[in-house]
This record gives C-alpha cells, sequence and structure tokens, in this order.
C-alpha cells in the first residue's frame, strides 16, 4: 500500500473539454493531488517484454480512456480519506453521473466502508460408486484437514487454507476449498494448491480406506468461479464481501442532486415490486458500471465482473435525511498478479494508494463506495424524473438535470 | 460490414515471444491475413478529441494487450468463413486455452451458430391508487399500441418498437419496451424513446381515463440492464439470443485436446450435480472469459458482461464423436456508437469484418462460437487432469498436457 | 358457480371450545351463514368406490381438520362478496392468525381481487441432428399452428390451446403449449392434447421437411410443473396470475392489529434486505401456509403448493393508512375434476360458492386474498413485537399479542 | 420409534378395485404385513378434544384417501427394511407410479439413504444506525455464544442450539439461529428460543457496548421458512439433508419399467437443457408429489412443501445398468407434535415405524427413497413414450405402457 492518503482540493480543471491540453492538464492537475507520477496513463504502449505471463498471440493494445469519478472521501478501515478513482469505461455519463454520486456523500461527510469477510474457493470434485463411500469420504477429509493443509499450504507462499469443507451430493463429494490469498485474486494460486490436495487425495484415501473414486475433477461448477450462483452470493464464499454506507444530508439531497431523500426512498421503494417480479440476483441500478470500469482500469479480471457486480442497496428514510447503503458480497479483486503490473494499470491503482501489497482490501473498499456513489446518482436521475403526484405536474416541462444530460443514462 | 471472410492458412508466427519484433511480425501476419490495416493496435493513444462523448474527466489511457484465438471456422448467419478473435485480457493462458478450442473446432469442420432473437428492452413503470386502475391502464396501453410506436419511433431514425407489452404487478404497471436498435446496443436509444413515451402516457392516460397515474419511473428494475435476472434470462429480452454447435471428431479430440469424446461427455454429466446445487444460472464453465475479451477489445461495454456471459452448454455423445453446443441468451453487443468507433476498437472490429452498419449479429455469432471454442478447451483441460478408474491410474505421474500450463487454468 | 355470495353477520359461536357439541355448532352457523350443507365435513369417509380415479392401493383415509377462516370481504371479478375461507391444516394459530387478517381487511372496505391471466402450460421437447434442423423445425411449426391446434383440441372437449410457442435451445426445441382449460387443473388434459401434437410432429415433420428428429419427449422440464422455475415465476405460465390489494384504516391497524401503518412499512422495507441476501424468490412471509390449507381443503392437488404459493407482498405507506397488495403468479386450481368431487372437499368448495364449473377463477380470487390477509396478520405480530426505538422500550414488559399467543407464530 | 423393520412378502389384495370389502382387505393386509393397529385409518373423525392445539374455528374435516406405495426396500442409518408408504392424494396414477419404481429398486437391491445434516434454521434480525454499529454487533455476538446458548436452551427440554451466526448485511444483522430439535419439525420451539434470544440481546448489547439496536425482528426473512430461497436450498440450513441412490439392474428395467438403461439416462441428459433454460431450481422431475402425498399422510405440515420437495436428480450410466440417485436439502419433518398425534396421521407414520421419538430422521430417510422411486418410473414412462430413432419406428403403433395408463402421467 504505497501512497498515504490526503485530502483534496479544488476542483478538476478543464472541465468538458477534449483536447490534448486539457487532457495533459487533468492528468496533472491529479498527479499533483494525489502525490503519483501518471504518466503511464498518457498513452503509449508497455515494452513487449512486460506482457509475457499475460497474454499469448499477442498483436498489440487497446486504449480504453479513463477518467476519474471523485473526489470521494470514504472512511473504511483500509481506505481512509479522500479519492480520486480511475474508470475505464466508453460509455458517456457514467464518469460524470458517478462524480456527482461522490459529491453528494462526501459533502454529506463520505462512506463508512468495511469488509466483513475474505476468501478465494474453488472447488474439486470426487465421484464414488455409491453414497456410502462419498459419506466415508466426507469424514476421511474432516480428519485429514491438517495434512490437507499442509500439502495446499507448501504450494503457496502467500496463500493460507481457511477451510477444506466435503459437501455431499450423492455419489459426489465436492470439497470447498478457501483459501486466503493475500492480495492476489489467487484463481491460479488456489488451482495450483487444489491440484496437490487432489493429488494426495487420490492416492491416500482408497490406500486407507480400500474404496475407490470413481473420477475427480480439479475443479468441479461448485465454486461458480466467473458465473453467476446463489451459492456464492449467500455465502460470500469467492472474493471480499464488503458494506457501504452514507447519511445524505437534505441540504446535499437539494443541491446536488436535485431531488429529496423522499423522493430517493419512495423511487428505492417502488423498485422493490419489479425488481422481484423479474427473478433478479439483488437489487441494484448498475453496479456493474462502476465494477466494470474500475476492474478495466486497474488491471483486474474482467471477467469477475459477473460475480463482482452483484449486491444489493438499502435505503433508510429518517427525519433528517436518508440512509442508505449497499453489500457487495463477492468483490474479486488483487493488486498483486495479473494486469496490475502494466504500466497504465499500475498507475490507476497508485492514484489510489492500491498499488502491490497491502491493498487489495483497500480496492475492494473503495469500489463498493465508488459503486454506492453510482447508484445513487441514478436514482436521483431517476427520481428527478418522475412526476410525484397528478396534481403536481399539471403543465409543467421536464426540467433539465444539468449535467448528467436528457434523458438520464439510467 | 466491411470486410469479406477469407480463408486462412499457415501459422501464427512468432509464437510464444514477447519481443517488439515478434509482436510486430505477428500484427503483420494477422493483418495480411484478415486484410485489414491494424496498425491501430499498435499503441498510442487516440486523439483527445476522439474521446468526446465516451468519458468525462479524462485523464488517460489504460492499454489492455491484445492477443488473437484463432483462426476459428463458422458457419453463422451472417458470420461466415475463419476467423480470427481479438481478444483483450491480462489473464494468461486464455488466449491459448479458447485457440486450442477453436483449432479443435476448426478442424472438425468448423462451428454453426444461429441468433434466434434480437432485441433490446428496457421497461418504465407507472404506479396507480389501485390494481383497479392499473388494469385498465394495462388494456388502454394494448388499444394505444399504434400511437405508442409512432411516439417512440419519433425519437430514433435506426430504432423501431417491436413490442410494448404491460406486466401488471399489483398497483404497477411495467412496460416491458422492446426494440429493434439495428447495430447498436441501443441503450440510450432505447431510453430516449421510452422517455418520449412516458410523456405521452403521463399526459394522456389521466386525461382519457379520468384515472389518476401516482408516479412513474422511466426505468424500472423489471428490465434488469447490465444485472442479472431470471426474467432476461429465460425470455431473451435483452440482447440476442445465439446458438452455436461443432461436432467434434473423435482422431481430434485425441491429438488437439489429449481426451476422448467419452471423457469430455463424462466430465460434462459430472458437473451436473455441483452446478444445480450451487443454484447456478445456466451450465458453463467460462463464458465470461471469452465475453469480457472480446467487449474490452472492441469497444462494447464491459458493464453488460454479466447479462452478456450467461449460457448453457449441451454435450451429446454420438458415435463418431461429440456433439456439443450453447445457448448464450442474452449477448448485448453493438458495431457503432459506444467505443467502437476509437482507433484501436475500430480496427479490432475491422479483423472480424464487423466493423460498422450491419455487423452487430455478426459479432454476436463470433463471439458465441468463441465461447464455445473455450469452454470446449477448458473441459479438456479438466478432464486430462482426471483419473478415469482407479484401477487405470496406478503409478501414473500426470502428464504435461501442453501448451496450457500445469496446472490447466480451468 | 353454486351459491350466491352473502352478507355474513354476527360472529362465529363456541369460540375457542374443543367440544363435539361446539364443532357442530360452529359448523351449523357456518352452513346457515353461507346456506351451504357442510354434513360431509363432520367426519366419516366417502363411499369406497367414489374413490376410483384418485388414487390407487387405497386403504383408508386421514382426516384433516377444517377451519374457518373469515368472514372476508372480497371485491374480485369473480369473487364478489363476503366469505369464510375453509382451511385445512394441523398448525395451531394459522386459522386464528388469518381470521384477524380478514377481519382487518374487511373492517377497512374489503381486498380488491383480479385474474391477470390464466394459462396452463406444458412442453414437449424435440432433438435434432444440428441447430440447422432445430431453426428449420420452429419454423416449420409457426407455420403449422392451425393444423396443431386441431388435432390438440381434438383430444378435449373443455380445453383450447392458447399458444404454441417454439423455443430453440440448441439442438432441442421445446414447445411451450399453453392451454385454456378452463375450470379444471387440466395437467392430464394438457398431457393427452400433446401427446397427440407429439404424434402428428413426430410423423409430418420428418415426411415434410426431410429433416430426422432423433428423439422426443411429451414433457420436458421445461415447463417445470410443480417445481420452482423462473420461468413460470416470472411469466406466469402455470396458474393463474393473480394480484390482490387492501387499504387498511389507521384505525383497524391499531384495533385490530395493534400495531400502526408506519411500523407495518417499515416493517416490510426491513424485509427486503434479508429476503433479498437469502435469494429469495419473491418477498412475502407466509403464502404457503394459505395455499396448502386451502388446498388441502378443496380437493385440489397439494403436490402444486410450491408453484402456486409464490409471490411477493407490495407495501405503500399513505398519509391516511396503509396499502397493501400482492403478486401471485402461478395458482394452480381446479374446481372440477381432480380431488374436488369428494363430499368434504365438495362441501369446503360449496362453502365459499365455488364448486363445479366457473368457480377456479373465483377460488383464485380467494387463495389470493386470504394470503394477503393471512400476512398482513403475520406482518403485525412481527411489528407489534419489535422494538421500535431504544428510548421508547425502557423497562418495557413484552405485552402479550392477544390471540395468536407470545410469541406470535409467524 | 415403535416398530422393528419387515421383511413383506406377496402382493397387495384385491388390486383395482374401490369396494368397501376391498379397501378393508388391502387395509388388513397391510396391517398384517407391518404389524401395526390401522384402524385409524378406516375414516370417522377423531374426538373434537383431540384437535385443540391444531386449529382454530374447527368446523370439520376433509378426508384424504390414503394409498399405500411399495413395498420399497430400504438400506438406510435409520430405515432399514422394506416399507410401505402410506401416499394421501387424489391424483390418479401417483400411487400406482411411485409403486412401480418401488418395485424396480427394491428388485434391484434396494435403495441406500443417509442424512447428511440436520438442522432448523431461523434468524432475527436488528438494525443499526450504522455498519459500524452493525459490526460491532457481529463481533459481540461471536463472544456471547455461550450466554446466547444458554438462553436459548432454557426456552426447551428437547431442542439444542447447534450455532448462532451473524451475517452483516449492511445496516442490518441477521442472527441464523441452527437448533437440533430432535423429533419435532421444531418451527415454534426455535421461534420461542429465539425470542428469549432476542430479548436477551436488546437489553445486554446497548448496556454493554453503549450502542443503539434501531429496531429488531424476531424474524427476519432469511430464514425464508415455508419459501423458495437458494439460501437454504445451497445450504440445506432447514431440515434434514438427504442424499439417497439405487443401482438398477438391466433386466429389471425392462422387466419393470420396459425401457432400458441407456435410455433413462438419455432422458436424464435430454432434460438437462430444458431444465437449465427455465431458470429451475435443482433437477428433477415431480419429488413435490411424494413430498406432498406422504405430509399429507403423516401430519406434517404441507405448508413447508415448497422447501421440502427441492433437490435433484443424478444419473450414471454403468456397464451392467443405471445408477440413480438423488439430493434432498431441506426435508422439514417431525414425528412428534403437529398434526402427528391425530389418530389416521399417526397410524400413517406407524406404518413405517416412524412414530415419536426417534422417527424423523428415519421419516426423512424414506421419503427421499420414495421420492426417488416415484421420479425413477416418471422417467421411464417420457422414455418409454420417446420415438428414439426415426427410423426406428416406422409403422410402430404406440404400445400400451401397463397400469400407468395412456398417455403416462408424468
Amino acid at each position: 500500500m504505497s501512497t498515504p492518503p490526503r485530502l483534496h482540493s479544488g476542483h478538476l480543471p478543464f472541465q468538458g473539454r477534449y483536447t490534448e491540453e486539457a487532457l495533459s492538464g487533468r492528468r496533472s492537475w491529479i498527479a499533483e493531488q494525489t502525490g503519483v507520477d501518471l504518466s503511464a496513463l498518457g498513452g503509449g504502449p508497455p515494452p513487449a517484454s512486460a506482457i509475457e505471463g499475460n497474454i499469448e498471440n499477442h498483436v498489440g493494445y487497446v486504449q480504453i480512456p479513463v477518467g476519474v469519478a471523485g473526489p470521494l472521501r470514504i472512511d473504511g478501515e483500509f481506505a481512509q480519506g479522500t479519492f480520486f478513482v480511475p474508470l475505464a469505461t466508453t460509455e458517456g455519463a457514467l464518469v460524470a453521473s458517478a462524480s456527482r454520486g461522490a459529491r453528494a456523500i462526501t459533502e454529506s461527510g463520505g462512506a463508512r466502508v468495511r469488509v466483513i469477510s475474505d476468501q478465494m474457493m474453488r472447488s474439486p470434485s470426487f465421484i464414488f460408486r455409491s453414497l456410502v463411500d462419498s459419506v466415508a469420504f466426507a469424514s476421511w477429509v474432516r480428519n485429514e484437514e491438517s495434512a490437507i493443509r499442509a500439502i495446499a499450504e507448501s504450494q503457496t507462499r502467500h496463500g493460507r487454507l481457511l477451510s477444506c469443507e466435503p459437501t455431499v451430493l450423492g455419489d459426489t463429494v465436492c470439497l470447498l476449498m478457501s483459501y486466503d490469498t493475500g492480495d492476489a485474486y489467487g484463481a491460479n494460486m488456489v488451482m495450483r494448491c487444489n491440484w496437490a490436495v487432489c493429488n494426495y487425495i487420490v492416492s491416500a484415501f482408497p490406500a486407507q480406506s480400500g474404496r475407490e473414486i470413481l473420477d475427480h475433477y480439479v475443479d468441479s461448477n461448485m465454486g461458480a468461479e466467473k458465473k453467476i450462483s446463489f451459492f456464492t452470493y449467500t455465502t460470500s464464499m469467492r472474493g471480499k464481501r464488503v458494506v457501504a454506507e452514507a447519511k445524505l444530508d437534505r441540504s446535499v439531497t437539494k443541491s446536488v442532486l436535485r431531488t429529496t431523500p423522499e423522493d430517493l426512498f419512495e423511487a428505492f421503494v417502488a423498485g422493490i415490486t419489479p425488481t422481484a417480479a423479474a427473478g433478479s440476483m439483488g437489487v441494484n441500478v448498475n453496479f456493474s458500471n462502476v465494477v466494470a470500469a474500475i476492474f478495466a482500469a486497474c488491471g483486474q479480471d474482467i471477467a469477475t465482473v459477473p460475480e463482482s457486480a452483484q449486491g444489493q442497496l438499502n435505503f433508510r428514510l429518517e427525519s433528517d435525511g436518508l440512509y442508505f447503503g449497499c453489500l457487495m458480497p463477492n468483490i474479486v479483486v488483487g493488486t498483486v498478479g495479473g494486469g496490475t503490473a502494466l504500466p497504465a494499470q499500475s498507475a490507476a491503482l497508485d492514484m489510489m494508494g492500491c498499488k502491490g501489497t497491502g491493498g487489495a482490501k483497500k480496492l475492494a473498499e473503495i469500489v463498493c463506495a465508488t459503486c454506492l456513489a453510482l447508484d445513487l446518482s441514478t436514482f436521483s436521475a431517476i427520481c428527478s424524473d418522475h412526476f410525484v403526484r397528478a396534481h403536481e405536474k399539471l403543465g409543467r416541462n421536464r426540467p433539465k438535470t444539468g449535467p448528467l444530460g436528457l434523458p438520464p443514462q439510467v
């Protein structure tokens, strides 16, 4: 975790201008604010040699524009201070909307965030002739836990096996192997460890028990890596489970968001019915926009966006404003390995003080807080767009909703 | 649709080398094979002015490496020929694995693909004092369909309103507004059209019926944009519903995939139990890897990866090989608008002949076929890794599984 | 539909007494109120001959006690008036709680209910060598719709084929065959019709197209009969989609439910977060209690409780009270066939005027309104049980919550 | 657990006859086979006084016919021997079909069954001003576990608190309170214990921590009692998680089921695609039929059918026959309390030796094995109905499928 947080002041210069001068001016300003060298974001490819291990059949690069949302004040366990958040996207209005939400949160005192749990689970499966064998295997595994841990952890310097839980599905037993992977995403680390564990098991169990393992797979689908499953959604077995919240002042709601706590709350409640009717996983508006954009900017594996972007909002109307919070059960991030060492990606991480060791939980907190900011802004755009009561709206022309354009990019 | 497909011959040069010379050599080779100028993939930022409309608070660029998977032979309605598929990723082994699957498919005769349906749905909601009013509203909307269509289509040159279905949820009615958005993703187009429709409805319905609309929202969550919902998953109301298949020769299974049709089929069946036990949406291994990588390379909205990457595999063992296919219900792609006009992204689309008008369904077919290729390779990696029967494996050391490394990056 | 609704007056006698006299006295009183002979509820088995067609290996009977919930005032399209609802259950407090909810609704003016749609879908599947054939088959089926309808409807006097929609899943095509089954549940009718349609298709399609059907199944799992699927949940393709609502007076909330509109609303909102976190289908408390009890009392197929009991609540706080409503997408009921002709079951249907032809939609409306009543009461029990604010509750002993006992049977 | 299992011999007499003599003759025969007095199944209501605690507003009884499926040979941990299973239903063919499946299993050596886990979870929720408080509360609860256990267990003679896991959802913390409820369903026991725990917590936590609890609910929806949730589905936190399996002989498949292992397996695989496409929970055909019928016969709470009937099948083709098994994650049964003491219900439990203390896990094993039997028979009906290959079926008339009628009641 390289950079101490700073308080940011002033405003991003050259707003709304798309010239080289404006671009480099904004970059310099952010660099100054954050104390980080951002020249790697200026364009130009990394040296080809830096790519080894990240891709095969390498033919070039795609440049995705990066904008900064913020400043966003965060009071987390790991992320403390005011942050500019790099978002790589080509969807107009996204950065502006996230920034508006960030402003509302920051002016209301900031977002509180906490990482509740953190683990990376993948699951090998073992198939037996009969459930009699699979039940015996589950017992055996429980007794072998320390041996299994030793084997797993022999394959990694940084990872720790948190638990190895056998789940009997009939003739099949899935082992839920959960690891602390430190600051790495850890999918490959976990795979390597599980591989060694499987090799041990397929040798030791038959030898010790006299029972046969018909088949085994080093990865069953029970871990649901990069996929949608309610198991990982409800148990947070993959990635960081993070909660965030803010208390929105009534005056800020008006000045920044052009709406009221009551309208926001009403919009939240009104959304429950359609969300449930659609058979949705969780309740949110567009966490995916933030997750995808931060992941692309910061060298994360964007194939994990489907699981990482899940989550639910929670609004509560209070007498003096609006409580709004969110739960994101499976944020899969790393700050070492993967694409994090590439120059631009490294600079993007550095902009938030998340580069390298110690950065992963901090990054997860920032992701969650930024999702909260964007959803707040989007909800506000929806609210300022609705007609509250028929008798209130006679003759009213639609007001402009400001910098987010018309109609709002919900 | 700019480029006619060509037959590819020979092999990508400089395999496994990470030098500038190898990089540009491979790029030139692909350029020659595809007849497309790929210099925009060479690195270097686009002019700042080109970014307008794609991002705010622009401070720079992130470079994501692009590799090509293929050649992949596709027999689609729109994609016909042999393709190299650009994948932007930092996950090592992904491109190699997709290429291996592509080779197996191509050597077996190619993948057949079809777009089954294509629409972009978003859903405004209207809230009434009582279900008596909401039921009356649903009837009124059905009678107003032609008026609503005229208003919606007045907001767009290219879009067509396909249907406007009222769904009564109690006091709330969601209108499922489905559009043909041509070659654009179309989220903003649909929003603009729905906005105009809402303005009409909140004026006309009360006036004509004497009934009150308490509230309305231009976007309820019933459309589940960029989110996970079973409604869109089961009905394919967002994006392109695409199916792909291939028939894998026994000999190719051996030579390319180092496994057998029987082992692949057995692995598929063995995966059903863990997949169902996890409460998964669909049955696949890692479609998300391909979807995220093509989307990043081609200027798609990577925030739509969660819905686009859903899907299910289907294996069938035949006497002379293996049938394997997949269904992807919601591939959200566009070849105009969004980030598709940026230089590198445009070149990536061009590499497949998908740039511009006429390219969206072709791109969807290629995405689906490439997902099939990757999942085939990953399944094979899992298979060659398992111990089929205890009595077959005595004393066996794990064989190397070739270019994908050990253990396989499942 | 045998009996006109009546207004009920007075109170059920012998409350809380469990003697033969009290039992027959209450039965007589209900019989008098409803104008229906309820002697068949008195006990004693039906003649053995009456059982033919309902069961095999018949060895006797189980007696499930029946209580009446109500009076419940309903303003439906089919159910109009004030009803006593027979509930067969052995779960203490259920009838009392439903009755309390019914009283609150009735004193507030009654429940409005509507059947939004009504169909019974089952789905055969057809498997082809390639998706090229399956796509061709889908086109062929669309052209054959009138022939298919004629064949289907030749198998039934009462049923009508509403739609026959081919869904391409790759090499597999499921036909979504939706029927109007009148007042019957209709599962067997639909099966018989689909059987005939399958026989036609497997003969006609190959002959006309020269394409092969590899396999077909008269019932695939796409229809999800008696099971949980989001497809039927979100599209209401099985049974009756029904919505109900009531507007609860503030004073009634206090006098009958011992709580306030604000507390009820707050409890509803507070429940969203845990409900979503659990990955629930819909949002309700205990619809299943009512559905199971009415189904058992009225000769319905209790194996359809899983799909029939799904649904979601919707609360809205208004200045003068509480709006609360619900949506139940798949209520599977019939008033002819199945167990409806058995003496006690027939009397139970008759008690609500739902016996025989014309009764099914009326029964569905009553089921939905009674679910609303029970959930209202249960929510109230939860509310009167919570401590709203720490400073309000100092020194407070838990008050008794009346006839529902302590703690409430949520 | 009252009755030792016996081996059954001979056949149920008077097959297919619906006379009083046949009815009592079959009942006597089963009584003799099982050594249990079944006269309570003969009809006639229980004494009114027996109903107290089971229902309010009691007006009479509904008689549901009971048939016996079996004999079914079961090799469980608790259920060992050959069983006749009482099914209360009015759905013709259900008992016959389950019996056919039972015969196939029994002739193949019986079904192996095991209870993997057993707990009853309900979840109170606590709401805080901020996640800072909710995180502190979660820590506090973990430290208070022994105090909480003592309080919970002071409310019950038989129940034990297995775990009390705080789940932080933001400002809300749900406590997952899991109990061993012995042979009772235990919903009320758990509620009473949780009530006491809540009373302790709302007093002790604020006093000890100086932090405020804004609200609490003795039952949040996180426990999903009687509802559908993936949390309970994937974690088996409610009721008994049970697995069953059988190995079907090739010859029995032919003689009893009129199909082949290959056709059954193929039908299973063919069902995966439609099941997944429908967004189904689990993979089964009609577990709900068996669960509802046993629950009604045995005095279980039929409102728990939605959770209890969930589950998934698993087929594996072996050289000499078919392995088929199932997992049912949440079978909610009790053999004391509820309706289990009513005369007919008690006799039904007694028929299987499941009455009273020690019977609940045995009953769960029998439920699971009977579900396996019915689904096997239904799959066979589907299989014998399909046309395997076009060239094999020319000129073939549909064969009768025997006692299950035509078309099969799938």
